[in-house]
């Protein structure tokens, strides 16, 4: 007979975990971390649906498939499942990232506490006006926008934050292309692609929200 | 033999857009904003499928929910589309909104274009600095937070925007829930459903999309 052990190496020998649960993992991070906080060490899977407002059935079968098994009675082991979620979204990776543009919202982005919480390190920031050249946001300096690439090179940065205007946006990706760097947050709203240059990018649109906020409410309006 | 018109109006009279649907069609106001700016009046569903990095056939059929039906050889009439979207997302409804903290993040999206181009217009923000009460950013002035209820009603606020700090969040949701206002736009990471006080909600967490990234670029260094 096979103990608990055994079935998770198993699990984790062919996990493969599909685009569409990794989309949901930071949604569990977020409130496993909120399970922590409050000194719980064991959930169900009907806690977490009321938490999620996802039913308890989706719940299984997404963290089934990367050997989070529940106990019956017993519910999920917190620490266990908050580790392997850190695990598989490379949490622990100590990745160093820096902010280009150091405006309002590159300014609340590193206040924030946002990187912490997800293991990321910001090292730097960059900005082409010379009053903030020089200038710290929380433990970040601000950088000459001129020294990019070789700054980029010294501090080993392997995410680069884009919160700069929309018009320097493909001229300075066209500039990250050829830098060693692994990934970009890129909240510009010009959608990017670099996969040809190795380099991820995920393109965040937040205004999207807001228009399925409008149409929630102009629906809620005509009932 | 049905014309094109009758075909629209039949549509529309048993249209039931999904929520799958919906999600996506942020996306296609961006896109099609993209081609009405580049003079295009009709695109076709494998120009669209490119820019979008989606199949023609999920195009197509997500068009036709809203009878936004393609030509063959002819494309689709980017305009009618682009009315179309607006019109199901609310964008003509002329939604009116306040922010709440006046802070990096408040003030990164009030100075954006963000909300104009959505046709959603922030007429006041609020803080409780006394430093920053009395001042301007872009077109809305700061008030008090004191003045929260009577300024809503004012305004006529149907949305409002919370940039806040976690700790104020349920104290502040638990005030609007007593107010007129329709919808809440929550960017401070805690949870909000106030769906018992027929007020919409839609909770945004940007730091969610910095995992995905950080997953995929934790994926390429194993490979």
């Amino acid at each position: 007979m096979k103990d608990e052990k055994d079935i998770i190496i198993e699990n984790e020998m062919h996990h493969e975990v599909s685009p569409a649960v990794i989309k949901r993992l930071p949604r569990y991070f977020r409130y496993l971390r909120e399970i922590i906080r409050m000194g719980k060490t064991r959930v169900s899977s009907a806690e977490l649906s009321k938490m999620m407002n996802v039913t308890a059935s989706q719940i299984r079968q997404d963290l089934n498939c990367f050997g989070g098994f529940g106990q019956q009675g017993y519910g999920y082991n917190v620490n266990y499942l908050y580790t392997k979620i850190c695990e598989i979204l490379g949490v622990g990776c100590g990745f160093r990232a820096a902010v280009i543009g150091a405006g309002n919202l590159g300014t609340a982005l590193v206040k924030s506490p946002m990187f912490e919480k997800r293991g990321v390190d910001v090292v730097a920031m960059f900005d082409v006006a010379p009053s903030l050249i020089g200038k710290k946001v929380a433990n970040a300096k601000i950088y000459s926008a001129d020294e990019l690439e070789e700054r980029l090179e010294e501090f080993a940065v392997d995410i680069v934050i884009l919160t700069l205007d929309k018009e320097y946006t493909l001229e300075t990706a066209q500039r990250l292309a050829k830098t060693n760097i692994s990934g970009i947050w890129n909240l510009t709203g010009i959608d990017l692609d670099l996969s040809e240059h190795g380099i991820a990018v995920e393109n965040v649109h937040i205004g999207d929200s807001l228009m399925t906020l409008c149409y929630e409410i102009a629906l809620n309006d005509k009932k």
